[in-house]
């Protein structure tokens, strides 16, 4: 099969539906959403067997416990996906929206308005839930999709797809809008990376090498999401009982996301005070502790290495450092954080004011749990993905973050003089 | 010489010196700009000298009269690259602003502030000025700056970085805060291509191949620039004046920048009335016209072939086309515009507005020239280019598009449900 004239049709008819997508009306979006929704719960049997048929493969591939229930349909996983749909029908569409607007000095008008960024390009992994998410945000934003899921959920995938395409094109949004990449050979990822023709940005969502591969081999602009090694840092002046909770709940409560913990950092003066109750309460969440010499002279544990403080377990495991001040931990975290979350746990105010003014990372709190680096939780409705990076949008990402913008210019006959 | 580890030292003193940058108040940033527009005007003498070097070196190689334009520095051009610095200290400084703010569900108190983006590359030309400018800009905006400028202007360029970084260090700016790459191999810009660990973004600045080469082969963020094939459609209810004075204007204020015309589309019904009237002025400012056949039915002119819809001349060179309405003139751009600026001359309500909403530029315009899509002219104070990418900033780029935002989040011992 001859992939590049497979993909220039596929991509040749997104950008099409693109430039429809930019000025369909907020109530056609709505309606087109509320239908994937409704076709998605009655399909939801189709689903479930086509499903199965990647769970099957999946385990004869020997493919991991996790991995696994990533892909596992069921009606309740079915019916959330369902109602999230129906969820970013509910939220304000920001296609039109008047960002800013002003008048010039020879009084040109100019408005700057919320557009939609074209063609968006998903390449994932083993989450099937991520075709209806990805899709529903960038129909509400005004944007068409390319959507490549990797070949583990290839038929629950292309069932999904199926479903949510004939629901939007019967629903009045243009063909293409909605366009799914059926053939799971990584020579499409290829393609996509360099297909700056038809896509306008890549959101690789994956594991580290998915998003690596994407990062260093795209022409299209990506933006890039994922890698989280972060950190919470206890002050002397913590309350402790707030900071045990708060570390239990960063590293526990879903180990395998980026805005997990996988470093602590403690106070030498505060060490001694909850080092002990700390390894009670972790290890009861089956947590396993990698100490520092200082750590391990309070606690035992096993030692932590150079290797430890840079790595994202994405699992029970939680490195311990004991550092002499505030100083010290904010250099630990500009030497080994990936710029995602970042937490302080003190009762001083000077100090919270230094941490958030001098971390550099998308989110950095006081006297918070790292978990809520999340679009739902930040009140966004939805999320994309968190991206990582600097340009463009750094991290949670709803709709907003899926736009660009244009000016408008009001004149009246001027010319640059 | 080992350009890998020239460019390491350099990298990695940049990236020290930008997370210092984040936080240097305002006054200091201050200072430093007038201290630095002050050592330009004091080393007149020596930058006029040492640029005679490099206007003498580009005779010798036969360099164009054009770039031998842009290669030269006078008194006046110094003194308007000081002022333009001064002007810099005055605008107000972006960094810390609070950009939005809410409360959560669970009364998680969290603000995005407006942070500098890191370490700017940027890679340009035979202009000097942009020594200053984009030094200007990055130092306001709390970023740090790798400048590498063309071989053309290196001996202009290396006294101005000179000059800049005295004067910036001395002003209490850290250390490789402004860093320039005085090697002209190209070597270096493919190291600068690929160096994610010390760049944040690059912004190329200069002709197409340049922003090609840079596109295509970077794997650090870009920010593309430049390219402009831009259009003026003249609709049937247009002000005949105001057409002749816009596209005089847009075509001959500056022929050789990104914002100038190269192609008009007249609605037939007007074309018999405008284009004598029309090619008497253009040809006034020795414009040559190419047209279509309807084009050349009513005026003499040389034909207009496929390849000159598509092109940016760049050049006192006009295309012009008949069109048959508003949706013609409207695939004409959308087959053969680069998205930067379009324009539309009707005394039409209901035109204005569709071209408004259908046309997918940065800058899209109604009755006024499109020179004007500048970021001086937009009231930005300075501008470092004109993005014509969709992705972090659309259209002229002032400090606010050299910026990026984090999220502060405020507890009281929050934890994940």
């Amino acid at each position: 099969m001859d992939y590049k004239a497979y993909m220039m049709q596929k991509g040749l008819l997104a950008k099409e539906a693109s430039r429809r997508m930019a000025n369909v009306t907020t109530e056609v979006k709505n309606k087109a959403l509320l239908n994937i929704a409704k076709a998605i719960r009655e399909n939801t049997n189709i689903i479930i067997s086509e499903n199965a048929k990647d769970i099957e493969n999946g385990t004869n591939k020997g493919l991991s416990k996790a991995i696994l229930d990533r892909l596992l349909l069921d009606e309740k996983r079915i019916e959330a996906m369902a109602s999230a749909v129906d969820q970013v029908a509910g939220l304000n569409d920001p296609i039109g929206e008047v960002i800013e607007g002003f008048k010039t000095y020879n009084e040109l008008k100019i408005s700057k308005i919320r557009v939609p960024l074209g063609v968006v390009g998903i390449i994932y992994e083993a989450r099937p839930n991520v075709t209806i998410d990805a899709t529903a945000l960038c129909i509400k934003s005004g944007n068409s999709c390319i959507l490549r899921g990797g070949s583990e959920a290839i038929n629950s995938n292309i069932v999904i797809s199926e479903i949510i395409s004939k629901a939007a094109t019967e629903s009045g949004l243009p063909n293409g809008a909605v366009t799914f990449v059926d053939i799971t050979d990584r020579e499409i990822v290829d393609i996509m990376l360099k297909f700056n023709q038809c896509i306008d940005v890549l959101i690789p969502r994956g594991g580290a090498n998915l998003i690596r591969k994407v990062v260093e081999n795209a022409t299209v602009p990506v933006i890039e999401t994922g890698v989280g090694n972060c950190h919470v840092f206890v002050d002397e002046s913590a309350d402790v009982k707030k900071a045990i909770e708060i570390i239990v709940n960063a590293k526990t409560h879903r180990p395998g996301v980026c805005n997990a913990i996988e470093t602590i950092l403690i106070h030498k003066n505060i060490a001694e005070n909850i080092l002990g109750e700390l390894k009670k309460e972790l290890e009861g969440k089956k947590v396993q502790l990698r100490g520092c010499e200082e750590t391990r002279a309070l606690i035992e544990c096993e030692e932590a290495t150079e290797e430890d403080w840079a790595t994202e377990y994405l699992d029970l495991i939680l490195a311990v450092k004991v550092v002499s001040d505030i100083d010290d931990a904010l250099e630990h975290i500009y030497k080994y954080g990936t710029k995602h979350s970042e937490a302080i746990i003190t009762e001083s105010y000077t100090n919270s004011q230094r941490f958030l003014k001098e971390v550099d990372a998308a989110a950095v709190y006081v006297n918070a749990s790292t978990r809520f680096t999340d679009g739902g939780e930040f009140g966004f409705g939805a999320e994309i993905g968190i991206s990582t990076q600097k340009l463009h949008a750094r991290g949670p990402m709803g709709l907003k973050e899926l736009t660009s913008y244009k000016y408008l210019i009001y004149g009246d006959g001027q010319i640059r003089k």
